[in-house]
């Protein structure tokens, strides 16, 4: 594995090596971790990487790889930036045809995310895109249990993230988390929608396997002078009939990171949510409410799968990242080795799932500028 | 106190009666519990009732209540009968000079709410509104929050109210309950949104002591052939404007009665749920989240006032419904006396709160139906 | 009914009346409330009781209301008086034919308990001990749950009940219910033990149907000067061969009023906790977690008799007290009336956990002087 | 690194190895993983390592490493047999002058801990005792929080850790991890107790800064014929005049790992739980109750130090190990390189844990053998 930033100061960066070491199956080979060579060579000896492979530019370190043999060059880049500098590394990566692991959202528009599918597909090349909350195994239960039909059809979608951390002008402060995220030229048309939103809209359709077809949203931004939106919600609907709320803040003070996700269907309803990420609650009217947990009995294959200690022992965000890590990279090394990925290592949010976010971003953004009250995806 | 409705199977009117009871201040002297005598006689009979005091029809039993001594005659009216039967025995006892008790919404539309108003002021008289849940201690002590400024401006709300018995055609299966609830003779324009959104509409009026101005609704009947709306969301703009989301389902399979609210202010966050109805969680960005408790340490006299027994012995819902007809009672019993009711008594929703409710049901039922994005109210 | 104690400024004597009071079943009819007649006027008359019925002694209330024809006279007795003022009262009461009702620990000492017991059955009379979490609709389902075998034999039990009110030398600050609590003159030989060790007991064996059978105990005076214990521990043995954990404070800072109990069988464990008193969590090693709720699907018929409101409407402390008033006064009723009661009216604490209380609280009182480790009981 | 154990089907090696990964600070270098040199070699070349370092028992490691030149040889070993595979390659790897960590309990027998002890001592090594919950941040916090006298003069403790695994008997079922839990060959002289006991008490203690100085147990065997005890409770005396509850079970049927540990002072409480790790929640008797979360407001350095990601992005079991890790291998790397570790560094539970564990465990297990109340330790 290659990077593509992460030099020091960067939050997101960090753990997506902790995430791809967890396991011993993934090796940083080699990184152009930031725009200066100093910082770069910093960070990359910091990380025991030879002189040699820490690259002044991601085009340098993507051009030399090039001419590495195969088996030594590295098998794919992973590419931690902020927004603004997702989608050129990713199409000189796919354009010279290494895999590609990328965060959310894929890029600033609609346009460049078809741009890069098409490169995905014409190549045959493998994108994750790290939506972290699928890596969850709970949530993969979730998405187990909708598919195998013990919801009955879904008919109600509830998903929330509610954040506190810009409930004050933190970009102001110095916050180098806050200033990128406000500025439309590094984070795109959204603030909030784009930051948490994209992740709230995936989770609808990674769990349901439904399709978001129409929004009617109400973007805000609460704290004055603010670049983009920091609060926003959206009515939706999705393509078997049923409707949703989505709701995201990062103003509501006092508030961590607590995504929460409820789905109801003729059968019965599930919820999930962060701050509790080892239980999955299944609620039914005839029955009293079940706490499926992580690796905990009532659990299918696919949570075994995805958990690493016994029931009981909590795991978490980073362990969460790592299964998106860990799926990918048994996908690429298959697809190297000529074999076929099993059907669980296919289990990442992908190109698609990049592509899908982009156009509910614009969509939704779109509608919070307008009068009518539907917009369609 | 006499009673209108409330015989044999009746759920709520024998909540009332619980509620009236509790403290030993309130006296059951009279009532018209049933359409059919015989079913009034065995309810009133089985409350230790005089059988001249069991009355046929609520019109005779206003008569001759007026027409007894001051003293002796019930001082007020609870009217415990589905929605369609509020208006018509509410307005004779106003216009009878007896203060009413009422349950939500107050009429069937706004107009019926608008000429209980008028005749409220008119003669000077107390309309009690019973949306339990502003019974309960933590919602007055946010309530007191917002008011005594800890939360600073109030910039995001939301609220939701998820249930699940009626996810199933309850109303076909011979539950009286969904019966009258899911028709329209009975129940009005609204289903849900009738029967817990507007107490999730009026809780953050309650709260938050602002006004919902707009409301952007998707208003669904998910059972088939049901004939009122069994779920609904809206986005909300308030006066001061802030903005909110209000959802609300009766089709949230396995979900019991878990209404919640959130306020967000610059300065703090609230939040209260049902199930942990003696809990008032308050968040900020710079301290620690905190757990107010019924009379625990950190709340106000308003919960002194409205808990009954120490900190850490639970009060539920009879004793929420309680507080209303306490401070009811209490400031009824002081206007008879020519006194001036306490604060604290005139605590209690009212004709205007059911006014609202009415406003706010045609508005977001209407809402439903429109293309148009935000409807005024 | 009538009342012995529960004058200005008593906490548990206005819980009995509210608890009385609820479902209008029972009538206050007479009071002996101070033992200052002035006092005794003051409440009777707030209570709306005829002067002539309200006492200046317990032993006139008795002898008078004797002397009144059945069906005028009072049925049955409520004591709410310090523990040092069961006995007297309790005794006189049953030696006049009149059913009891009594706070618990029942007397003193298990001598005069014993008596008491004798009273009580040579005289064919129902006593009440308020017991008052056996009063919870989930505590009723847990008893039910081990009778019926579902948690297969009982293996062990935890019961604690951490209060904190006492953790200062509240008795020197002026606050009356800590004065007496720690006064073993009006609270006998113990403090923490008796005041909610009895409770945490009782609950044991009213749950389990087991009996303990030796104690070993550590029984601490923490705040300095105090007279009797304010926490305390005992490793338990039951008559089935299980063992349990016992452990009280009223000096864990912080704390309301916890009680929590746990059984586990080689099926399946229970637990239940005060402050989400209307679940029961049942668990499994090959199922998941499940939550049974107060009159929520998977509920027995037992708490559809002790409760009164849906499924998620929270049921208190007043409403369990009032079951327990319930089932005593519905008891003694049918005796007056010369039937049999029904099997879920004599659900209540009686006169023999009244014995068992003052057994266990001798005996681990004993264990924590003794250098010996097991006290049989 | 090198390790010990940790071959085909071990739950813990593989902790083990995630933990020193996590961070990428700690290289594997080489092992000796089985007893049996086919699978130790399958394990070894799974993990990337030259075959020359892959070893056929842990003498021949130790003696061959010692040969290489320092700083290709292995810093340190990592042991993670079976108990009763602790001592030996401890005691050789020490003599040797490798720094070594550990699984708890740290020895068969306390002669053996004070063997290691002495050894770790006069040769200036590190040893560090995988106590993983002292890794945890928020357990730190707690630390610390007494440490700087928060909780005023700490009064009560309780701890407990009800499993329910054992339950049944798993050990006759070919669960490998039962077996030899159960076997006294292997497991040492105590079942629950060393399994899950010894972290209750070394989280007291660890938490604390106090001794456990007195135990009086009830050690139980609930399962028939088990060898080991499967269930145990002790009444605990603390070196200054405190008190505390130990119970842990590994047949609480349905019960996970949930350790959890509450300390008392006259100031405030603490409480932790191990199913919701990142809270720590405050209690005093004056103030609303506290939720200190990781890395959140209030909170002090020492989380800071330990934790990887924001606030409110759960971090788990792994995370808590690769704390121990990384402190240990920071002390070491210091040591090596003749730098003074920093004092946060140092924070590991480590030998003189190891001897008080043992001697915990010999004391606890005689208590519940003695008729005599309390054995001082």
């Amino acid at each position: 594995m290659g990077m593509i930033g992460g030099g020091p100061g960067a939050f997101i960066g960090e753990v997506h090596r902790m995430a791809a070491n967890l396991d011993g199956i993934i090796e940083l080979v080699c990184g152009s971790f930031s725009s200066k060579m100093e910082k770069s060579l910093q960070t990359g000896e910091a990380l025991f990487l030879p002189k040699d492979r820490i690259y002044a530019t991601y085009q340098e370190m993507i051009e030399k790889e090039n001419q590495l043999p195969k088996g030594e060059r590295m098998d794919f880049v992973s590419i931690v930036t902020p927004n603004h500098l997702h989608f050129e590394p990713a199409k000189l990566a796919l354009e010279n045809g290494f895999h590609v692991i990328l965060d959310k959202p894929m890029t600033l528009s609609l346009e460049e995310a078809e741009i890069l599918k098409k490169l995905v597909n014409d190549n045959n090349l493998q994108l994750c895109l790290t939506h972290t909350y699928t890596g969850y195994p709970m949530i993969k239960e979730a998405k187990h249990m909708v598919n195998s039909g013990e919801l009955g059809e879904v008919k109600k979608v509830y998903v929330e993230y509610p954040q506190g951390w810009l409930s004050t002008p933190e970009e102001n402060n110095g916050n180098k988390q806050a200033e990128w995220r406000s500025d439309p030229a590094k984070s795109g048309i959204a603030g909030s929608m784009g930051d948490v939103g994209t992740h709230a809209a995936n989770l609808i359709e990674y769990i349901s396997g439904l399709k978001i077809t129409k929004v009617c949203a109400d973007i805000n931004t609460i704290v004055p002078n603010r670049a983009l939106d920091d609060d926003g919600a959206a009515l939706l609907k999705l393509n078997n009939g049923a409707s949703g709320v989505l709701f995201v803040s990062q103003v509501a003070t006092g508030e961590e990171n607590c995504l929460k996700i409820r789905l109801y269907g003729d059968k019965a309803g599930i919820e999930w949510k962060h701050d509790d990420a080892n239980s999955l609650i299944v609620k039914k009217n005839e029955e009293p409410t079940k706490i499926l947990r992580t690796g905990g009995p009532g659990t299918s294959s696919i949570v075994a799968h995805n958990q690493r200690i016994p029931a009981g022992h909590p795991e978490g965000f980073i362990e969460a990242f790592a299964n998106l890590y860990r799926n990918f990279a048994l996908t690429v090394d298959a697809q190297i080795n000529g074999q076929q990925p099993k059907e669980e290592w296919l289990d990442f949010t992908n190109v698609e799932d990049g592509v899908r976010g982009m156009l509910f971003l614009e969509k939704v953004i779109a509608s919070g500028k307008s009068e009518q009250k539907w917009i369609s995806l």
